[in-house]
């Protein structure tokens, strides 16, 4: 079906049909009413890339993945997927390894597709200005922000939930029942990424309780947030100590590998070891016990970054960095120390 | 940096650099090097769509995922986009819903994003050839097919499992260890999808094990294979009866929120009743016991879509049906009776 076989069917010209669907007036109601009705009738799609061409400019945004294995990125990424087509714009998507340079496949992404804008779902915290130089549109940061580097605030936006204090508060829930001896298994301490950051918090909660942070129970994995990395964490720590009463671990998909680590070595959950996450995925809610967890707002964080990046688009003076709220879903995988 | 700087930089015209970046033979090795050597040096990424213009043709390709919420898509969906971006190819992708028209969804952006071809992960088996005439394209049906419909074989590809002989030898693991009483919490027994192959697997291996499917035991929960269909599914099947030694979900999720429900409902898993499952998800591994399920070739489900689309692009005649072979994964969600 094509604009010659609407124009056939309909007894007019193709530059009248052409004139339909360009919206321009000097066409009788009674025509463009026929022209319509055989467009809705047959199905013809108009041929947006040809207009799109003439213009001279695409509806394409950008998204790059960092990670492949990231559950929380895939719960983040439908909203994105489903925000972008809503404003009407095409989603061009290109996954990479997390230890792949996001700003390079972006600058390459931009080039090739002629992109509106981009979207970076996970990546480096400490960029400097010449490293995102070969970005020459408008572009949200997704989950993560510029805290290690060295970028001005207005040359990009970025949207993020508090890392330090979502640990924070998870590691006060902890405290706040009692809990003294507290292990944490995590990726890092000093990566310049997220887990740095609620590494942090975490300490931070501990000193706030006039608790002393106890080097033999932080375990760290390296990788990002792999479930085999926080399972085998969970069994080194296991191996040196036994002596603690709860556990923090960063991400969801970590908080499930921990529990089966810590079943697996005959501890029982909350009674022997307390155990809190950070996520709030939808699949950690029919862990048995239900993980506790601090939910981040996933669908906020996708819908916001394509909101601030359509406003971007439209005025390239605008920036925003947003930062969401977490809360504390109550699972049944801590107890209160008596 | 554009093409004029590498130029200048190079004391060479533009013309020059345009022949050395599209492979012209008609410049000098040295010059060829030096231009080469600044692109090099100066981090320029050719307009790769300016080059498509003038062939008429995109690097296109075009991937409709059907179902939100569907973590196994998630995993594939990862695999599909690295395939996309080995094989030189660019990756649209559009989320609808489970109940949206994928068809019509493909056709509009086909003609919008001038496509070379289009992946489909999940969607309808039924399609007649009037029904998918807006697809001008080649095309890949992934984890389903056409078994329900009337297309020729010779207009499509699909990569699929065999979602009869996933669930049969599913139940027959069951019934091998000695379980007759077996229940089945699924989306729908006749709804032309995926539910109705692996229920009519569960029957048959019910019938080659001699026992008659009793009524009572299936539970029919509607939905796409969501956590709290399956969940609600199972809580109204204990409700009915307890009378089961052994239950049958059609995805790791569901099976997930199955243990669950039973656990709230104070049964153990195996001891009580054995749970199994097909999908295969890393998640599912780390459950409390661990799930045992039929593991789908997921990442070959991806690369496989892919490479077949790749030729269908190159030679229109061509087209391949795919079936891939699915694995137990013995987990100890499932016991022995004795």
């Amino acid at each position: 079906m094509t604009i010659k076989d609407i124009a056939r069917n309909t007894g007019v010209s193709v530059s009248t049909v052409s004139r339909v669907l360009n919206h321009h007036p000097d066409v009788s109601d009674d025509v463009r009413q026929r022209v319509l009705d055989e467009v809705e009738r047959s199905g013809y799609v108009p041929n947006n890339i040809a207009r799109d061409l003439v213009r001279n400019h695409s509806d394409t945004i950008g998204v790059i993945v960092r990670g492949n294995e990231n559950l929380f990125f895939s719960s983040v990424l439908k909203v994105i997927g489903s925000e972008i087509a809503d404003h009407g714009y095409t989603m061009v998507l290109h996954y990479i390894d997390s230890d792949d340079d996001e700003v390079k496949a972006g600058a390459i992404l931009e080039r090739e597709r002629k992109l509106l804008g981009l979207i970076f779902l996970g990546g480096r915290f400490d960029y400097s200005p010449e490293d995102v130089a070969g970005i020459n549109i408008p572009y949200v940061l997704c989950t993560y922000n510029n805290c290690f580097g060295s970028l001005e605030d207005g040359d990009f936006s970025s949207v993020t939930v508090d890392d330090h204090a979502i640990a924070y508060t998870a590691t006060r829930e902890l405290t706040r029942r009692g809990h003294r001896r507290i292990a944490a298994v995590i990726p890092s301490r000093n990566d310049h990424s997220i887990s740095e950051l609620r590494y942090n918090g975490f300490l931070d909660a501990l000193r706030d309780s006039q608790l002393a942070c106890q080097p033999e129970l932080v375990e760290e994995t390296g990788g990002c947030f792999q479930m085999a990395d926080a399972y085998n964490g969970v069994c080194r720590l296991l191996e040196r100590t036994r002596d603690f009463t709860a556990l923090l671990t960063l991400s969801d998909t970590s908080g499930m590998a921990a529990m089966k680590a810590l079943s697996d070595a005959g501890l029982r959950i909350p009674e022997d070891v307390s155990v809190i996450s950070i996520d709030g995925l939808d699949v950690s809610a029919y862990t048995v016990p239900t993980l506790s967890t601090m939910v981040q707002p996933s669908a906020d964080l996708g819908k916001e970054s394509v909101r601030i990046l359509a406003k971007m688009i439209k005025n390239h003076d605008y920036t925003r960095h947003k930062l969401l709220e977490a809360t504390l879903r109550e699972g049944s995988s801590i107890r209160t120390l008596a």
